[in-house]
Formats: structure tokens, C-alpha cells, sequence
């Protein structure tokens, strides 16, 4: 669905929405005819309202794509995850709460090891841990480029964040990791005209990084990549016409809801956190992404049984959703994690939407398998799911006379 | 779908194709699990075509969005809504069986209150009588502007159609409307450099307006929107390979079949007549679109039992269409209008295409929650549902070797 068609229908009115993200919800049977996570669960709040709901599982970016994260959420509020696409740089700084401003261009980085001859032997140095990442950055640290200033940040192991900040910059810059082993880090390329300065202050950046770590080993060079800035999205406030919160204990997905012009109100770890964050919220907004992490954590860890349990942990926190009188509710995942691959997965997610005013369908379960008789059908693309609640809460006018 | 691609697909056959459009017929329960007024209604001839049917719920626009009836029409006649847009001014003259030719500029008016600074205070001005309305026209009747004729008629209360006649005439005027009160009228601007000189036309007819409604009250001025022309669509017998017969009662549904290039057949209000007219007309063409009224009203009166019993009512009518030996025919709404909500909705339409090579699902029934499980599926755009009539009458080539 356009944005713009959308923003000129939308209309205002007292009523308010919350956007309950599961993450990695979806999963899949260990073995054939099995249950799923979710199936397997025992979530009695769940069903209840999937029994008055809107039923269906939704396809996050199109059939058969595995979603990362950002493109995960980008859909579930609203914006076509392929037209609108998030840089690796923006996604690294959103994902450890650097705060990118104006035009500063974000990178990727990769500790990795060159040979004599500098030929790229590991792109992920040994998988060095994020201590010793650390460790490496306060050697880097007074690298100086004229022109722009330098920030490094540890995001993970081998993987850190470079951002240039200064004027002028742009993102029409080309990677330097080649991808294979055996070959030598890429020169910095403008990709475009406007990106030759900006090329031109990486490669003295690297050219000093590279006589720096000259005696380390096994991370003796770096691999940059996703050179990217912040965007001039449509923001979700204008277009919507709703005041927006996103409430996250992680900061990959407060940086989301930030990107698009969200309101961020930050939860701690605790699976209740941020449930009482939204009571507490609950009068200043219409509406509210509210985000749980953990069971895409147990997906990830390969964990069936975990993941099974932090369901039916959430599920006893659903009620308090509903005590706060809301007119919309959507449940869903942004994307699945089966603990049988240990991975995000390509899986429809099951998803049910909530109002006095949806035509409930006949399922009773939410599960997987109950979910593909539901109304809002098997392969629901995500991105429909805003204007359908926008729908639900009475905010959007008629198309046309 | 692109139409060029149908235009180039479709194939003469000796094969005919109902379309009947019982308007407003998606509904929703009055309360969470109830009956939907197609549920709660007797319906022994539609269930009986809908067991061998291949049914489903259409969306006339898309997910979310709540569709005029022009939008809602122009999908089922297998253009897309969103590409193919009628401007209010059009629209408005459709509706009153106005006859737009050429280059004609229509545009829709309000009566509206101004105060003594000339500040928009009632924008409906006390939603005036019909009667009123016309005396009012007859006030305004010999403003003359150079350059064109000038037609009104009254729309009903408070609104107006304004039609200018003449060479060179453009849509390409701003609406006059300041959509909140306290606020001038605006002046009538061009939009692009064409509409300069209709824009130049109609403030010389509001000027006009203005002294001669200085002493009325509470109609004391005019607000203008939608100026539109004619469209030069692609039409619909040329595109589908038809000769299209669109069969209705009231002018709006007349016009928009107009608007598409079939030709118009002139129903009574009784619900008995359209299908009269079907029956008297049933060798003259290939298409024929059946309007059925009534049930939209109940709908819009938020009168459940009313819309219930306009549903067996029209129920009985069904077996004279299949009397005629049709080779397909498609039964469904425009749009829901649920009596719950008083107003059209969002919510899917349930839908069913009969035809002898369709491969008819397990829906026995048609209502909203059976339908949910046919193959046509829970949320099919119905701008696909044309070209599957097409292929089900033999009319649409192979795509490709």
C-alpha cells in the first residue's frame, strides 16, 4: 500500500492500538506432523483472543524470504521492507544506540587477517572475542581523517561500527571486504560522484588501521561494508496519524522504531518490563510497539523447549494488555525462528488481529496450523497489517465518494 | 492485472457472463460470535449455487480500506481502483444522471454559511433542505460567465453539481473548499498552467454567487471540490472482448457502467426489475452487470433485521438468472456496509463465481465465515475477479507457448 494514499485517508480519533511484536514467534515441528513452538505451548490468554479475533499468518517480506531484524519490523509498521531499506552501517549504530545525526555515514566493520602479501586469509579474524575487539579499538583511536571525525564502537566479536561525521558526507561508497578469501581488502570506490570525497577520507582511514595493527594477529586488517545514512523516510507519526511509542529492551529495536519517527520509551530485560512501561504510558499515546525478545532468542539457540516456555511465560502477561480497554491489538512475530533451524526462517508467522469491529473468524487456536482458516488468510503480506487495524480503530476515511 | 494484457488475451466465444452486485451485501455480526446478516438470512437458492461454486471474500480496494461505490464498482468491472480514479465532480453528475460530454468541467458543491468577514462558519450551512436547494439554484440560474454554459442541479440538502461547458476547459482548478470553518473560501486556483483559464471562469462565477446569496441565510455562499473531467479509459467492451449491458435502478451505478462503455439499461426500483430487464435483454449481449440496491440502505440505516430480510428477498430471484442458461456468473457485493457500523466498511465481501469448468470448493453455504474457506480465498482483490470470469466463459487466450 502506498504511504501517501494511506496518509490522506488517515483521519484522527480517541482510540489507540498496540502492536504486541513476539519476536520469532513462527517455528516449526521438530519432526513431521509435530507441533510448533507456539503449538506446543499451552496459552490459554492467547487462545481466548484468538477466538474473537482476526486469524491469519503473514509473510514479513515476501514468499520464501528470510527476514533479518530491520526489514522484520520495518513491515509490521507499515513500510514495504524492499522499497524501504535499512544500510548494514544504520542497522549496526541503531543495534548498540549510537546516535547517527545528520549525515553521518555508518559502516559495517570486520576485524579480519591479511598474509604478507595482505590477501585476506579469515574475513572474521578468528572470531575474536568482543574484549579483545576492544582491546583493538583503543589502539585505533586517535586515527584522524581531515575533514570528518571518527567514531568506533565494539558491536559484537569481530564486528564493529565505524561512523564518519562532518559535512558533505555520503554513502556512495563501495565495500572493502571482497567476500572470498584469498584476495586483498577492496579500495574504498565512490559509487556515485557525490561519494569521492568520502571515499577518498576511508581510505585514509584504512591506510592508517593498516599500519596499526600491522603486529596483531590474528586481526592484523579491517573489512568495511554497508556504508549507509540516516533516511528521510516518511515518519510514522505523519503518516499514520498517531502518536507513537516503541517500547524495547533492546536497542536494534528502539533504534527501529526511532528510524521511523517513533517516540522510544526503553524497558528493562525482564519479560514484564516492558508490559508495565505500557500501563504506564498507556494515556499519552495511540499508539504502541511493544516488543518481546526472548523467544527468538531460544530459537536461535537451537532451544525448542526454552522457547516453548517463554511463550507460555508471555502468555500470562496478555491480559494486562487488554485491562488497559485498548481498541486494537495485534499479536504476532516479526519473523519466525524455528529451533529446529536455529536461525530466522522464510515461515509465515502466525498473527491475529483484535477489535470490537474485526468479523472474527471460526479459529480458536492460536497456532500455526489453527491460524491457516483464518480470515486473514495463510500468506498475509505484513505490511497490510497497519491500514487493517488503522481500519479496526476507525481511523482511516472512505476511498473515494 | 494490466488490462493491455487482458485486451490482448481475450478471445470471442459464444459464452455469457452475469455479474450481480447485491449492493452492500458484507456485513458483520451485532455482537462478538453472532450472525453477519447474510449468515442470520435464509438464503436456499444462494447456498445451492454456492455448493457448486468456488467461493471466497473479496477486497474491493485493498486491506484496510473502506471504498466509495464508485471505487467499489470500477474494481468488479476489473479496473483497478487505485489506478483509476473519478473525480467527486464526475462522480456527482453519475449519480444524478447528469450528462457530462467532451470537455466538460463538473465540480461538486456545498452551500455553505459565511459570516460577515466572509469567515466559513457552517460549512453544510444548517444541511439544508433539498427543497431549499433547488429555490436557491433558482436564484443563481442567469449567472452567466464568458466562455462557457453553465449548468446546476441540485445533489441533494446542502449539495450541488456545478457543470461548465466549453472549449479548452480543464480539471486542473483547486477546491474552493477551506475543509474547516473559520477560514475564507479559497480562491479557485489553477493547478497547472491549463487550468488557468478555467480556474479564471469559475471565480468569476463565484463572485457572482457571493452577491447574489448576500442576503440569504443560512446558504449565504459556496464552497467547490473535485473538479474533474471525463476520463478517456480504456473501455470495457473494447478491452474485455464484450458486449457489456450495465443493468441498474439508481443513476450512480448507471453512470459508473456508463463511465466504462457499456450500455445502459434502465431498471424500476422494485427488486423484481432488474432482473426483468435481464431476462428481456438476455440476447443482445455478452456481460451483463446487475445492480441490486436495497440491502446497502438497510445497511446504511443500521437496520440488521431490514438488510436480513432484503437478502431473502433477493434470494428468490436468483433462480431466474440461472434460468437463462449462464455460462458464468459471479454473486457478491460491492462493498460491506454492516448494519453494526451504519456506513460502508472494510470488511471483505463474500463472493462466488459459478461457472460449469469451475472447480467448485467445500463451501456449501454462502455467508461470510463459510466463504472464508473456498478457493477463491479470504481476501482476493476483486479487480482479479473479471479476468476469472473471462477464463471461466473461454474468452482469454493461452499466455506464452
Amino acid at each position: 500500500m502506498d504511504l501517501d494514499l494511506i496518509k490522506k485517508l488517515a483521519k484522527p480519533a480517541d482510540t489507540k492500538i498496540v502492536l504486541l511484536v513476539l519476536d520469532g514467534l513462527g517455528g516449526a515441528p521438530l519432526e513431521k506432523g509435530g507441533a510448533t513452538e507456539l503449538e506446543a505451548a499451552e496459552t490459554p490468554n492467547l487462545d481466548e483472543i484468538a477466538a474473537q479475533s482476526l486469524c491469519g499468518l503473514h509473510e514479513p517480506v515476501a514468499t520464501g524470504i528470510t527476514p533479518g531484524s530491520g526489514p522484520a519490523h520495518l513491515g509490521l509498521f507499515g513500510y514495504d521492507p524492499i522499497k524501504y531499506q535499512v544500510g548494514r552501517g544504520v542497522l549496526a549504530a541503531l543495534g548498540i544506540d549510537f546516535d547517527l545525526r545528520g549525515d553521518d555515514v555508518a559502516a559495517r566493520g570486520n576485524f579480519c587477517t591479511v598474509d604478507d602479501q595482505g590477501l585476506v586469509q579469515d574475513r572474521r579474524a578468528g572470531r575474536i572475542s568482543s574484549d579483545k575487539n576492544q582491546e583493538l579499538l583503543r589502539l585505533l583511536r586517535d586515527i584522524e581523517v581531515e575533514g570528518a571525525q571518527v567514531f568506533l564502537r565494539v558491536v559484537k566479536e569481530y564486528r564493529f561500527l565505524l561512523v564518519l561525521r562532518g559535512e558533505n558526507l555520503s554513502e556512495a561508497v563501495g565495500e572493502t571486504d571482497p567476500l572470498e578469501v584469498g584476495y586483498r581488502p577492496r579500495e574504498p570506490k565512490a559509487l556515485r560522484p557525490e561519494g569521492e570525497r568520502t571515499a577518498h577520507l576511508v581510505a585514509k582511514f584504512v591506510e592508517q588501521v593498516r599500519s596499526k595493527l600491522a603486529d596483531q594477529h590474528p586481526a592484523n586488517m579491517v573489512l568495511l561494508r554497508g556504508f549507509s545514512q540516516r533516511t528521510d523516510w516518511p515518519q510514522f507519526p505523519e503518516v499514520f496519524g498517531l502518536r507513537a511509542a516503541g517500547i524495547a529492551s533492546y536497542p536494534m529495536y528502539r533504534g527501529l522504531a526511532k528510524l521511523v519517527g517513533m517516540e522510544v520509551l526503553k524497558a528493562g530485560e525482564n519479560m514484564a518490563d516492558p508490559f508495565g512501561v505500557l500501563e504506564g504510558a498507556w494515556g499519552d499515546y495511540d499508539f504502541f510497539f511493544v516488543h518481546v525478545k526472548p523467544m527468538d532468542s531460544a530459537g536461535e539457540d537451537g532451544d525448542f523447549d526454552r522457547k516453548v516456555r517463554l511463550i507460555e511465560e508471555v502468555d500470562a502477561f496478555v491480559p494486562r494488555v487488554f485491562k488497559l480497554d485498548p481498541d486494537v491489538v495485534i499479536v504476532t512475530g516479526d519473523h519466525s525462528t524455528p529451533a529446529k533451524l536455529a536461525y530466522h526462517s522464510w515461515h509465515p508467522v502466525p498473527v491475529m488481529l483484535w477489535s470490537r469491529h474485526c468479523r472474527a473468524d471460526e479459529v480458536k487456536r492460536f497456532g500455526e496450523r489453527a491460524c491457516l482458516q483464518g480470515g486473514l488468510g495463510p500468506r498475509m503480506p505484513a505490511v497490510e497489517l497497519l491500514p487493517l487495524a488503522l481500519a479496526n480503530a476507525m481511523r482511516l476515511e472512505k476511498f473515494g465518494a
